[in-house]
């Protein structure tokens, strides 16, 4: 048991701190004031090796494992939690086509993705099938030599502004079983993109809805084998967990870094407010909360990196647990900020609203807790 | 003990409840994204005598009691938290007027007020002096036969559309003592406005900051006497606590009643997700907290019509508590409405957003704390 | 609305409380220690009335109301915990003996169970039915002109020290309708009793499980008619909800104060520890909680008085709310007196120990979020 | 980073889990119901080498890691609470000795202390100086070429029935400067013991206040240097504090195990209780504090193991966390059990009984808030 972060690991990080520092922290108020979908700044995260980071290198990925990825993408959720968290879901799906995807599909594909030139989105949800997400309805019907693809699916990031699409589509029966994955160009005919959805946060990305009317899919983009797209989509999920995770966790070590700074300046009663015990009591609180979110994110990346048979209840677990810390120390630090967490013109308000959704979405927190207490009840095994 | 509605409270509720659906409920989400201040609303409701309830009959108000009062701000905060919010400012702003007002300054105002035609501002906070407003260094200094009025006051709900400021400004020492209130006209020479901060929520009404520069006052403007200043924001802010309290209580029965409507209807997993306990027993502790919160609010307005001795204290209790609980209902309501809770198109985000600055003005809910403590650990006295 | 005690309840409390001090307080700590059922206690809080406070006058209770019940029982919980918990378990089985009772038998009994020359016990839950009571399976089966009572209860408070026993029993078809109570001589031929269980707290009174065992019931001391036992059990229930979070309530007003007084005394770092900001902090959240639990109690009370349409839903938020406080606050009023809140010279731990068992009996609290959840989903309501 | 444990970690927490089974668990209740202090256990646990663990191997100790002793003692823990707490407190006096003992000192007693033959007691807390040691008023006065010991400490483990005595005493100055550590004989002339305390749990361990009068101290007893001794009691404590979070762990995990086998065996309304899923959840999230908070120890045990410049800070935060997630998961396992829960046949009121005083000792939580809090905002380092 060790502790201690590799020389490349801590070169890793440097690096993705330096580019939050000097790309995404200075234009991150700005891309969410004017929703913008900073391209250009993931395209550059891309030359670092950013876009895929647990790509096999073989398919021109960094070969990185889910633990040195989560320690990367921690330090870039430091300086934009919505650009990382379109980073991280980008990762997934490029990781996804470049692990399933045919030959074809993989050259097609992963040299632009993993460069960031291409962006990927993923899409599982629909309008009728969030939790429930086994249930989805769309589907990919064989029809001669190819799939013709029907229906809808909803809150997809990046949609409109991707390249490619990893679309889970029923090709049998219902259920988990009759569902297939599918690396589909965005462009491809049939395909069409709802308006920006408004959010509360995660302004930087655009979230679509996508109707497919008939697309007519070539067999050589079906990922894995048919049946198999509901295992394959939840074991990116297990992965996607530990970055949302991460992103929460990056976003609020920044609001307690911003915090504790802000207590050192600002006085009240003729001392910084930093003085107040009651504050310094609520400052240790969130920084013990969040150091144990961070252990538990890592230790489930080492798990899935090693590919424990619990691997997808300690996901569950971190994602659950991160997330919930990392809403509520960004929830306190606006707090400690008094009037001036509420307002635009700090950071705050923007770090709770952007983390907000991180408890719902890549499966709510409430589907979290299903899976973990399934797990504990699991009357064969030892109790975790 | 009697917790049964009068008739007339009940008739009351019932307008206010008709008065937030019809008008304030159908443009809530509209205002909220145009940055809207509702004046023309504000005016229907003056009409109604809802920008006058606890200003006495004689000065033109309904001369309700603060209890009466919190029973019509809860349902019209159903309709719309930002405009109820500014509501009972004005109200507050508008009593402070009538009570301590000198008779020349009551005739120039109050009529126009307790009908919302002109409106009014509460200006205490300044730049350094938020939890620590004792501290305030905006200055009234004797000149000749007036005073002259210098400084900045921030988060200035409804300045620059609002006609009457009540501006506490130092006229005396250090300290509380030393403070002076005054009805200032929002038009006079030397004063001038910020452009509007932007916000987490409460859009649907103007926050800037207001600076005054050499602003001349008539001592007719002055508010009680010289160096009791301190002691009448205070006393508005007892009532003040009641109100923003309030409006807590009302957006968070909504998004309860939302969230349960949502429950019945959603279906995952081949039911209504109201049929899973877990989610049932998170309403449940949403619905008892709410109802405990309101307990509390109307408790302590009640201590306040009865001049409690330990009013102030209960006032406090009922902020923070209702606020704190306020905030979590929403954000569990936003929770159980997974992804559609996120998007604008439903409205759980905007209560999240709105209700989050209530646990901070007014008093943050750490000063609240403060005051309770206080009280408590008094060595002469019995325990609450 | 009023939230004024009455001259008559200000009375009755003082009486309680002096009777609290002077009679309970000197002897909870030694009860505890010594496992003692202080049944002369109980007599003389007969002697005050408080055996049958709203027992109707008619069988010679004091016919008060459950609000002005409640406000005794808090005053005499301050003084011990246990035995206020038994005498409201009294009362509640003299109140269903007296309402319910056939003549004959409330002739028999209730002269002697208002004064508390008789004990009662009330016998609902068995070994397979706790919180799924209406599955229970002691059978009254009919037989000739008697019933024979045949099964066993467990956790019966008082059990081998009371005179009366009220037992729901199976007369009929399986589920709720098949239950009838009966107020059966603790005496009767059959009856047997287990051994006092050992546990946590709630020392002053014995727990025995009760074995019946072919006991011949005469007809005449089935309470209501057949079939409506578990009606009536949960009507008693109702009422003993409010008292047993009443009884949360005195206790942990009781720590409360007992906290206060400690802080003002104890110095640490050259200053009593009241001095410190995070403590009174602690202190504040403990004293608003406790309002606010009050609140819920006797609002619920309230409404059972007025036998509101919702009454069992404000009586089973109460009983969660104000049992989750009491024990949150007792338990951190133990951590305030650090070291000396763990040792018995000190009353902190056992009020912690005595309280905890308030969130499982008269239904756990898990049980209650289902009656709270079930009332907030029905369709066909409005919210609370 | 590796989050496994290496084989020897592995084989000793079997060996530890098998004695914990087999010696421990047994007797548990039954140590806790008579008050018996099982010196015979501990002397079996000192042959397998647990009350040395990380003495170091010259002073016969197994020289171990503090996570190699956290995983041992975590294991041990799901025996027994309170015999592991009493072996931990003895292995942080014996390694205290046997790093900062003079030779003889260490030769007379370290060979016995390892093996459990001897038992060893840590004497810092006094009457007056709880959470502010560093006030601590007991003297060791020097007296020509001895010092003279006066003065008492309270809360000591292991008093009366231990032979040797770690204790802090004030050989010159005000504050920490002037403390000095001795190791004192036990039965020394002029030390006399108080009675056992009446605890609320911890009961298989005697406490005892400790009085010295004139107890005349050779030289050879002092660890360190003279003034050194409160920098060696906290070193102590580092340890300490993780040892008293890692029982808290063990009887976590016991109580979790316990719960979930009881929700699968008692059945309810027709089903297992474990099918449930307002209890599934809660199970759920009992699992992911318990993981959480082991990460927490285990990390803060090999920063301490590196000596990290943050050692001190990492575990007050591993001691907070996991002394707090403990008792919850504790108590929350006791509300699964409901009644049976509560009672002294069912092992869960005594976990919650035990562990409460975990919150308490080696530093109260808060005196670990204060901890962290000074080290979150000391202005020259960057926050965590």
């Amino acid at each position: 048991m060790n502790f201690e972060l590799t020389d490349d690991q801590q070169a890793f990080a440097d690096t993705a701190r330096q580019f939050a520092r000097e790309v995404l922290a200075p234009n991150a108020a700005k891309w969410d004031r004017e929703h913008h979908f900073p391209v250009e700044a993931i395209q550059q995260a891309g030359e670092l090796g950013f876009c895929g980071l647990y790509t096999p290198e073989e398919a021109g990925g960094l070969g990185l494992s889910r633990l040195d990825s989560s320690i990367i993408f921690e330090q870039l959720a430091m300086g934009c939690t919505t650009t990382t968290a379109m980073l991280t879901i980008h990762n997934m799906a490029t990781w996804m086509i470049a692990t399933w995807g045919q030959d074809a599909v993989k050259q097609m594909w992963c040299e632009t993705l993993v460069t960031g030139q291409k962006l990927a989105s993923y899409c599982l949800t629909e309008p009728g099938a969030g939790s429930d997400a086994a249930s989805l309805k769309t589907s990919a019907r064989k029809e001669g030599d190819h799939y013709v693809l029907n229906g809808s699916k909803v809150f997809i990031s990046g949609a409109g502004s991707t390249d490619v699409l990893v679309v889970m589509a029923r090709t049998g029966e219902d259920g988990a079983k009759g569902v297939s994955a599918f690396a589909v160009p965005a462009d491809a005919d049939g395909i069409s993109y709802g308006k920006p959805e408004e959010k509360m946060g995660w302004n930087a990305q655009p979230t679509r809805m996508i109707t497919f009317e008939d697309v007519k899919l070539d067999p050589q983009w079906l990922l894995g084998n048919e049946g198999e797209g509901f295992k394959l989509a939840m074991k990116g999920l297990d992965g996607g967990r530990i970055n949302i995770a991460t992103c929460s966790l990056g976003t609020a070590q920044q609001a307690l870094n911003t915090a504790r700074d802000y207590m050192q300046e600002r006085e009240q009663f003729g001392k910084p407010i930093a003085a107040f015990q009651a504050l310094q009591f609520k400052l240790a609180d969130m920084g013990t909360e969040l150091v144990a979110a961070r252990q538990m994110v890592r230790l489930a990346a080492w798990k899935l990196d090693n590919d424990d048979a619990d691997k997808t209840t300690y996901c569950a677990m971190a994602k659950r647990f991160a997330t919930d810390v990392g809403f509520t120390v960004c929830n306190e630090a606006l707090q400690l900020h008094g009037g001036y967490g509420y307002i635009k013109e700090y950071p705050l308000e923007r770090h709770v609203r952007d983390v907000r959704v991180h408890q719902i979405l890549e499966g709510t927190n409430e589907i979290m807790r299903v899976i973990i207490g399934r797990r504990l009840i699991a009357d064969e095994r030892e109790v975790l």
